[in-house]
């Protein structure tokens, strides 16, 4: 059973075990929070319609404090697996369904695209064959939150993936949903579905709970698994993320997961160390 | 095993076995196919983009004679099950995901809907909460092929399954893709996995191999199931369909299926009872 933090003697002695503390944002982070003085933190998110430059300018409006090398987004994670792991030859291309994040953190890491924000593909006119020509280059398809996709771009990327031999089909992440301001909306899962359906095969995963996302964290960072906690509001990505990676981990109720899903008959297999109501309470601890 | 159909004898005892012959259509018949004389011929399609009026129209240029009472597609059995399965009152709506075929059928039933063609959701503007407005008397939502399927659409369905009691979630069919003239395209099925994905649960579906469909004829037309067969390119849809109703079962290789399919060590579960290579030539008996 999850460990109930609560009272500010427990936070204190929560924050005097771990080092470096990841913190997943969209539900976790709220305005103005101040987080660890003295510790690591590193931000972890499935969010890919931001580069982590967009991310950082958000911190900044919203008031937390961090820098670009703290922030790990799928959208970074899927450009440093397509140029480090799949090791994508320079001459090849990725075809991309998502949005603006994307394509700024292939760009950050060399890689060609096609599709993404280009005009041709944002449209709404019936897709035909007749006037589609494949392009031989395109290697891997890219799938990530897009508010803009639409038949034509799903019809291409199926094209690449069932006409190109060895084209590889990646998803940023697979949230069924996010929890935008106003309430639940559908996620990146749900962008690449179609393509799941028609294809009966599924993508390789980039984003949490996936170890790609920690993988490419671990390039970066020097941690202790053991001195390390992984703070979300979402059990099947943030919590089995930690889990995944031998990491403590602590729930917060403020996004996607609540008390209902954690306690009674129902509550979910995923059990955190760790659970508390708010992010905000680390506050008192923090003496801001 | 299934029996190969290919000479004229052969063919001749199979017109003279069975009086009522169901065809699929896509992938089925081709131009100026004219099919068996005096025997009832019915038409049973997923494909919902079309109403029956308008699959009339596409059999007349083909030089295919149908009539409008011999044609059941997907978008008309979705309409009578809305209307006189599910018995939706008259003061209430569909949310419809789809073309023009289906809204045609569901005005034909007498059944309200919004979404669909309307040109406020057939949209690339990001979607937003904000401005929307739940409808509480949208109780279904009806999703079929729609090319011009967009996240707007997608949110809105996703607010009525989520928000609105009871709401049902309907699709026209599961076809994962279907064989446009220059090759295979993502199908209505594909259109659907977004919903399905995000919610977590499957639709209630209505074409092939649903029983509805089957259903919906057998309110209308007068047949022996065991004098009945159905024709079909697909294995998964028209030969379970057939399969499932008691129907003999006719395959052609002119669609989806390929005769890697029913051979060899790969070869699918599903068995029809005949297989010919194409329905053109069954005009070698009708003797055109």
């Amino acid at each position: 059973m999850a460990v109930r933090i609560s009272t500010p003697t427990e936070y204190e002695s929560l924050v005097n075990k771990y080092d470096t503390w990841m913190f997943d944002c969209d539900g976790v982070l709220w305005h103005g929070d101040r987080l660890i003085d003295g510790k690591r933190v590193l931000f972890v998110t499935n969010n890919a319609s931001k580069s982590r430059k967009s991310y950082k300018g958000k911190f900044d409006q919203l008031g937390v404090e961090a820098h670009v090398e703290e922030i790990y987004g799928s959208a970074y994670a899927s450009a440093v697996y397509i140029s480090s792991v799949m090791k994508l030859p320079k001459d090849k291309k990725v075809y991309v369904i998502g949005m603006a994040g994307i394509e700024e953190e292939l760009r950050e890491e060399g890689v060609s695209f096609i599709g993404g924000t280009d005009p041709e593909d944002c449209t709404l006119e019936p897709f035909t064959l007749t006037n589609f020509s494949l392009d031989p280059d395109v290697q891997a398809v890219l799938c990530g939150l897009d508010l803009r996709v639409n038949y034509t771009k799903i019809s291409k990327a199926f094209q690449y993936l069932t006409r190109n031999p060895g084209c590889q089909f990646l998803v940023t992440n697979e949230d069924s949903t996010f929890p935008s301001a106003d309430g639940l909306l559908p996620g990146a899962g749900a962008i690449s579905a179609p393509l799941r359906y028609a294809l009966e095969k599924d993508p390789i995963s980039i984003g949490k709970p996936a170890k790609t996302m920690l993988d490419c964290i671990q390039a970066k960072v020097n941690f202790d698994p053991e001195r390390t906690i992984m703070i979300g509001d979402r059990l099947n990505t943030d919590i089995l993320f930690g889990q995944a990676g031998g990491l403590a981990t602590l729930l917060v109720l403020t996004g996607i997961t609540s008390e209902q899903d954690i306690t009674g008959p129902n509550a979910s297999a995923i059990v955190p160390d760790y659970v508390t109501q708010s992010i905000g309470d680390l506050r008192v601890v923090n003496g801001k």
